[in-house]
Parts: structure tokens; C-alpha cells; sequence
């Protein structure tokens, strides 16, 4: 049977570079065909000792997420990679449903493989589980701080308010006034966090608040569907709506085409997050920039700092965040 | 310090099924509740004893996919994760971008870990690493077959030809005759397998190959944008692009509309997956419709039946695809 030896005989090189490429680190492509051809061609098999070459650390970081389906986090995850990938750390990725007991485990899964570091995106605003991550003295960074978590390192953004203030801004102007609100999750911290940004607009553009404009879409696509038929058949139908993300947006899009309601016409829509689809649906929705990439590449480099230099002091990185207006809010004055 | 004693006496629970809540397993919601309180107010961090119980097997399952920012694979992974939860397995998820370099240390990342098995989404055509995965004799299960590969269970897809040929037969009868491939890279079995159909097709309605009609757009949304631009400003302008995934297909959308080119009315567009956004896309996307969460549940179920029962005979399931005729192909005839 084949060894690594064998491997960096036939390709002509270390068996540190085989490791590396095995490994993922950074090779030269030429360098990293020759040894994949001879491990091709010599049906290797890595052993308990190519294993652990060249130091016996695994070089991988979790990230936790709650949702992979939404694009929000796929973007934010191919930052994480592409940072790790320069640094030769492989990338395992837990989605958790944004649930406890799923948050737990994955938790528990993380404490017994080998693993460097967690990039934990703060979902529940609970902070059970939250705490059990932190106890395990993982290098931990926090996408997403909640104000009153225990101190880790964190990657957060600003500027949501005044993103949205500027976005409905033309609408008020336009003469509408019933401004309702596609909810995240209450157990959510961000859930939670664009429901007060909502009711601050209400209170900056003096609009009134009615509990029957509020519905929680889950902040899934089909869940905001579901929460914006009911919206969208009240009685007293309001003429705009604040999606807390894209996902519930598009889920209004469509629920919006079922019942032949315009939009924007009959309802201005506000998304947030700005995914990568915002501007190619029909209509193209308003929304505000998350900077997603920015937020894994960020928190991987606060990460990979903390594995190497455990003693760093705390940091906290905050994002600005940009309005992005398109046809979704393009009202004539009424 | 609190022991898992501590949280089950508090929950009024068995240390079982304070085990079962930690690995999200199947425990009534108010029963999970009770116990996730217990652990809150506890300030309970699992320890070694809790983390093998109940029975010292890890119940992880690893999924891996060329690119979890593809919402094809996303979808795959909900259908996973929906079985493996109902199993009380947890799920892990490793995109490899792909590459060999990163297939092969996401293989032996696995070697080392305690996964009970591994689904596999097949992209390469190269089979070394592929071969390694084999060799690791971990239950393993492959999405996608390529017809010469190593026997293992496996669950792939049928009817792409007659789809196509369903949603290109009225542009033909319409008079169109230039039909263009944005293509996937050579290197990966699905980018081979729709570039044969592309040929088959082109042979079926007697149209003329060009190879300045053929484009590697890479797979992704950035690539198919890329390679769209080349495509439509050719001198002699395809009328049709068969792109062999919607990520592409959407660059193409963008790229026609940097450059003026209406779509269906200069070029009609027919794309393959189905992914979520295909139909709110402006113009909707004709596509074929691929079973992405049903993938998923099988190879999820396969896999576990594997586990189960490691002596099972070999399995592969097919499922068949659909055509779904949208805007992007409503041309009127010529």
C-alpha cells in the first residue's frame, strides 16, 4: 500500500507539501496537480500518521449558523472560506434552525471533535446556549452582538436605522402612512432588533402603530408568505411593509401576485439583508445592505487572530450598513 | 458545578432525556423547554460523562457539497436535514469549492472525526479522491452517479434530455436555430453530462455546432456573467443558451441586461435546476426542475439505512425531472 512517502517520491516533493495539499494550504497549482496525480495514480490512502502531519493540529474552524438555505448566511460563510482557505484552515459549517436544542448539540458536537475555533452568527436571543459555547474555552468570535452578551470577540453592524429612515422616507412623502411590519421570530436577536427599529420609524414619521400590521413570517421565504396573506387581506390593507429580511420579502413578492396586489402601486415593500437575488426579482426590491461577505471575512480574521494569540484583548468590529432603493419603493406622489 | 444530574432533577426529567434535548433528539416541546430552563438557570456546561451518553456513538452525519452558496445544494441540505432531525442526527456540512486539494482534506478531516456517515454530492469527475472515500469505509452515499464509478448506494436524477428537448422544441418551431451552452468546467461530472445533453440536443432538432457557442461560465452566477458577455456579443448572435445551471443562467439575465439584449425576444434562455428564485426572476426562467429536496430525504434515508445496516445490497434511486416552461422561452413565432 502507498504512503505519503511514496506520494512525495512520485511527485517529487516534501511530504510536508503533500500534507499541505492534502490539507488544502497554499501551493502552487502546478505543484498541487503533480501531488493529486500521484495520489491518483497510487490509490492513496491517508494514514494515522499522514493524519496528524505536519503538527498534530486539526486547522478547523466551525460556523454556526441558523439558516444555510438563506443566502444571507451562504455569503456570509464564503467570506469565512475564503479567508480560511488563504490560511489553510478547512471550514465545517453547523445550521442550526436557530433552535435550542439544535444549538446545543451542535455545541456538544464542537466540544468533542477536533476543532480551533467557532464563528457563532448570535441567533436566539437566549442566552442559554450562548453561554455553554463560551464555557467550552473554544476561541469563539459572535456574529450579530446582542448589547448584553458576555464579552467574546464580535463582528456587528451599524446604521440599519437611518438605512431604513431613507428608504421610507419617499414614501411618507408620497402620502402613504400605514406602514406594516413582516416580523422575525421574537426568540430571535435580530427578530427582536427590527421590530424596535420598526416601531422607531413609526415614532420618527409619526405613524400609527397597529398591532393587526404586525405578523411574524419566521424569517423564511414560505413563512412570509404565509404572514403577508394575512396582511395583505386585512381590511384596512396597509400601503407599506418593512420585511425584517429579504427571505420573508420574496415570500410577500409572491403572496403579493396571488391576491393582484401591486406592488408598489398598491404596497411599497422594504426588504433587508439585500441578498444576491434583491435586484433581479420582479420588482426589483428595495432593501438594505448587510455587508454578508464582509461579515464572515472580518469575523475569520478576528478568529484566526484569536487561535493564534489567545491573549488578545476583546475587539469588536462594527460594518456600516447602505440603503438600497430600487422599484419596490419607486411610488408616484399621491 | 451543575451535573447533568442537577438539570434533570430540576426538569423533573431522566438524565436520558436531558441527553436526548442536548443531541436534538425527538423530546415533546414542553419537556424540551423544561430541560433547556434547567440548563439556563444552571448554568450548566456539559461535561465528558454527558457528552458520550446515551450510548458513546457520535449520530453525525457529514453532507458535502461543491458549493452550499448554489441554492441547489442548499435545498439538498434542508431534505437531509429534515430526515437526519427526525433520526436525532445531526448534520454537518463541508463545501469544498470543487477542488480535489479540499475534497481530500474534508476527507481526512472526516477520517479523524467521529461521523457515522457521509452523503456526498459527487462533482468532479476525476475519481482519486473519490477512491479515498471508498477506501475510508465509512456508510457513504452519493448524489449524482457517475455511470463508471466504484459501486455505492446512490441517488441521482433521470429525464434532463426529455425535459430539454420539451422546453427547446417550440423555440425551434418557432424558428430559432442558434443554440449556445453556457457551460459547467470540464473537470466536474455534471458539467460533462450537460454539455452531452447540449450535443444531443443539437443533433435531435439538426442545428449547427459552433464552438464559439460554447462557454464555460464555471458554475456560478460571476461566471455565467462572464462567459453570457462573450456569448451575446458574438458577431453571430446565438438566439437560444441552454445554460447547465440557473446560477449561470441568472449572470446571463444580468449580463443581457448590461448589454440591451431582450430576453426571450433576442435570446431565449433555458436553464437546469429549478432553484427557488427561478420563477421571480424577471423574465422567469424556464428551467428543469430538479427534485433538490427530495435528493436530499432519499440520500439522507439511504444513508441512514446504511447505518443501520451495513450488509444492505448496494441501492440507487432515480428521480425524475420536470421541465417548467416560464417567460424566458414564451417566444412568439417568427
Amino acid at each position: 500500500m502507498a504512503t505519503i512517502y511514496d506520494v512525495a517520491r512520485r511527485a517529487g516533493v516534501s511530504i510536508t507539501t503533500v500534507s499541505r495539499v492534502l490539507n488544502g494550504g497554499n501551493v502552487r497549482a502546478k505543484t498541487r496537480e503533480a501531488v493529486e496525480r500521484a495520489i491518483a495514480e497510487l490509490n492513496y490512502v491517508p494514514n494515522a500518521a499522514a493524519r496528524t502531519l505536519p503538527s498534530g493540529v486539526s486547522r478547523i474552524v466551525a460556523v454556526v449558523v441558523p439558516d444555510i438555505s438563506n443566502p444571507f448566511y451562504s455569503e456570509l460563510v464564503r467570506g469565512v472560506q475564503d479567508v480560511c482557505d488563504r490560511a489553510s484552515y478547512g471550514v465545517m459549517i453547523w445550521s442550526t434552525d436557530g433552535r435550542a436544542a439544535k444549538e446545543a448539540s451542535c455545541l456538544l458536537e464542537l466540544s468533542k471533535q477536533r476543532v480551533d475555533g467557532v464563528l457563532m452568527v448570535r441567533y436566539l436571543a437566549d442566552q442559554s446556549v450562548f453561554r455553554l459555547f463560551k464555557s467550552l474555552e473554544i476561541p469563539l468570535v459572535v456574529v450579530g452582538r446582542a448589547p448584553d452578551e458576555p464579552a467574546a470577540d464580535s463582528v456587528g453592524t451599524f446604521g440599519t436605522g437611518k438605512a431604513l429612515r431613507a428608504l421610507i422616507a419617499p414614501l411618507v412623502a408620497g402620502g402613504r402612512r400605514r406602514l406594516a411590519h413582516l416580523a422575525g421570530p421574537e426568540e430571535a436577536v435580530v427578530g427582536m432588533i427590527r421590530r424596535q427599529q420598526y416601531d422607531a420609524i413609526l415614532r420618527h414619521f409619526g405613524l400609527e402603530a397597529r398591532p393587526e400590521w404586525v405578523a411574524d413570517g419566521g424569517f423564511t421565504r414560505e413563512g412570509g408568505r404565509k404572514a403577508a396573506r394575512k396582511l395583505l387581506a386585512a381590511a384596512d390593507r396597509p400601503d407599506m411593509v418593512f420585511a425584517a429580511n429579504d427571505m420573508m420579502a420574496i415570500g410577500l413578492i409572491e403572496a403579493a401576485e396571488e391576491l393582484g396586489v401591486r406592488i408598489p402601486g398598491d404596497v411599497a415593500v422594504v426588504g433587508c439583508d439585500d441578498i444576491y437575488v434583491a435586484g433581479l426579482l420582479r420588482p426589483a426590491l428595495s432593501s438594505v445592505r448587510m455587508p454578508k461577505y464582509e461579515l464572515g471575512q472580518r469575523g475569520a480574521e478576528l478568529l484566526l487572530e484569536r487561535i493564534a494569540n489567545p491573549s488578545v484583548p476583546t475587539r469588536h468590529v462594527e460594518l456600516e450598513v447602505t440603503p438600497v432603493a430600487r422599484e419596490s419603493t419607486m411610488i408616484r406622489e399621491e
